[in-house]
């Protein structure tokens, strides 16, 4: 059997994703479709507006094969360890290609790579703002392109990721379908997920834009899990930890400890303490990961350690993605993972069982605990 | 100018704290009235009714002319130390009469502490339950009365502590009027602060019962402030937090961090999670007292630090009261606050001020930043 990989959040999963992976299956001929999936909160640090079962349910009805959990420290991350990660994993399911959406698939992202390489080398050793800027300008002088779309930061990425990792897998960036990942509107069978969720948050459930499932799966959400709901369990960690523990939290240094420690104090609403937090320094994305790590009170060394640790939490499968699983889990490079155990739940797994935990603020649902894999 | 002390926790000020303020005002021929009382959180470890500056108000229009914090490490404890703590201070502030209602006033509370002296030095180390009945079969034997009453015990940890720190202040205990503190019903014009809540819990301001500014106050209450709200944060910190670092907390030791991180992690509603936590070695006014400080992130070492170096945080006087302590003012043993600035609220009033955050659940006043005393 022969797998194309995809990397998603489906959230929710629509249309275009359906149409993503039907292309998919199509430009390589697989068999079946391997898709690794974030979690209950997703790349942005924000949580997902269904837990991971919900989408995994509806990926798994709409074509998915297999929905393997992309574990939270690869998933709530910038976008060169979220590509990094979610590349890593589907390499070692055994996938030989990966296929994904791009703004400019017809840019040579292998090119811009060693562009990337050659800038970094001379420059920079972390990856902020100006980094991006500096070398988009450089990008534009030696390949013509600038990196500025999602997609294609995220295609630009995977290439990236394949180089370091030195994998032989094939990559596939295909020109995303629809409308703008940007439109707030949903027009038509296709719309961006960010519409479909504004739409829901409205009141209404856009249902000519996706499918089925992830209709009745959005037609029970009462209100949208939101920053607002967690902003009280937020600030009283900023405010009761002292500033010393808060620094050593993934992705909190650099004096934000200090700025966080004050907004929380001062604001009582989630906005308002966010607008007081934001500065040049740092996008919203970022601050809203630093505050994912604060809630779940996760330490830089807790968070590299398990990045060297990664699994294969299996969500769910059809009777053809169970039977491709069985076909490679010998040559699985980390273990695999039907059901967390009590032993997982305080050991490998903790990250994300206490990501679920957090994600109960809006769903009473236990999330991992002995919770068996869905049959699609 | 003479004053009286009194040590109070005013969860409403009703009736009876009225009746008893203007006994002590007889019976010791005072001119000023000095209250030490709780803040924002009280002696059980739950949230007061209303903020502390509506009860300083409360009790300075109704014959009180100096209200003093309870600082939160003497406030939130068992009773050797809540009394310990008030005596301290109001021995400082220059006070020679101390009165408190007592169940059985005519006891002999100084036989009964000597009794306890011989008693702790043979046999235990610990004040806990076994501890206590144990005490109360030996008591009996000697004195023929046994410590049950709440009021009871506070008059002799007012006693103990007297001898404990050899002051000289004279101590007055006085019968208490009107119902049994535990009583739920309100009848008549005095009535159990407990009987109060639970009115206002039911929707009822019962006005007979409490002067006009009391019942203002209890008109405005929405919702009862209560530890089902504040469960979230307590669940997230026992959940996120390594059970090495829950166990350094202020009264969470003995494998309590265990149980409580199991506990949280099943229950999400705090009355199932409190069951959980039930067992016959902790009340649970001493979990409720491990819940505030896990709350507080509070560690053994910061409130023992902190217990050591009181404060005089004034809420508010009458013009008598001002005097009062304009008299004292010189001779006090600790520090004199009237308003807390930056400096403070990140020193010495930190664990007040941290905890004035956790009050902000319940209503969005600032409760100790740049806020004057009030003036009666």
């Amino acid at each position: 059997m022969k797998a194309v990989g995809l990397v998603a959040e489906y959230n929710p999963f629509h249309n275009g994703h359906r149409y993503h992976l039907q292309q998919a299956k199509k430009l390589t001929g697989a068999d079946v479709v391997v898709a690794v999936m974030s979690g209950n909160f997703v790349q942005r640090g924000v949580p997902a507006i269904v837990d991971k079962w919900h989408r995994a349910h509806e990926a798994l009805t709409n074509g998915v094969d297999l929905v393997i959990e992309l574990p939270v420290f690869y998933a709530v991350q910038p976008a060169h360890l979220f590509a990094a990660g979610a590349l890593r994993l589907l390499a070692g399911l055994g996938v030989q290609d990966v296929v994904f959406g791009a703004e400019h698939p017809e840019w040579n992202f292998q090119e811009m790579v060693q562009a990337e390489r050659q800038f970094r080398s001379a420059n920079f050793h972390h990856y902020n703002a100006t980094f991006a800027t500096q070398f988009n300008q450089e990008l534009v002088k030696q390949t013509g392109h600038q990196l500025v779309d999602p997609n294609d930061i995220l295609a630009f990425a995977y290439q990236k990721a394949k180089v370091d990792q030195g994998l032989s897998v094939h990559l596939w960036p295909i020109k995303r379908q629809g409308n703008d990942y940007h439109d707030r509107q949903v027009e038509g069978s296709i719309a961006s997920a960010t519409a479909i969720r504004q739409a829901v948050a409205d009141g209404r459930v856009p249902s000519a834009a996706m499918p089925a499932a992830s209709a009745a799966d959005l037609a029970m959400v009462r209100a949208v899990p939101s920053w607002q709901q967690l902003y009280p369990l937020l600030r009283n960690q900023l405010i009761q930890a002292p500033v010393e523990q808060l620094a050593t939290t993934y992705e909190v240094a650099e004096g934000l400890e200090y700025r966080m420690k004050d907004a929380a104090e001062r604001h009582l609403d989630f906005d308002s303490f966010q607008r007081a937090v934001k500065s040049k320094r740092y996008t919203y994305a970022r601050l809203l990961r630093a505050e994912f790590y604060l809630l779940l009170q996760a330490t830089v060394d807790q968070v590299e350690r398990q990045m060297s640790r990664p699994y294969y939490h299996v969500l769910g499968f059809t009777v053809a993605g169970q039977q491709y699983l069985h076909q490679v889990k010998k040559q699985l490079p980390y273990p695999l993972i039907v059901k967390v155990d009590q032993r997982l739940k305080d050991g490998l797994l903790n990250l994300d069982y206490r990501t679920g935990k957090i994600y109960q603020t809006f769903t009473n649902d236990e999330q991992d605990l002995k919770r068996p894999p869905l049959c699609g």
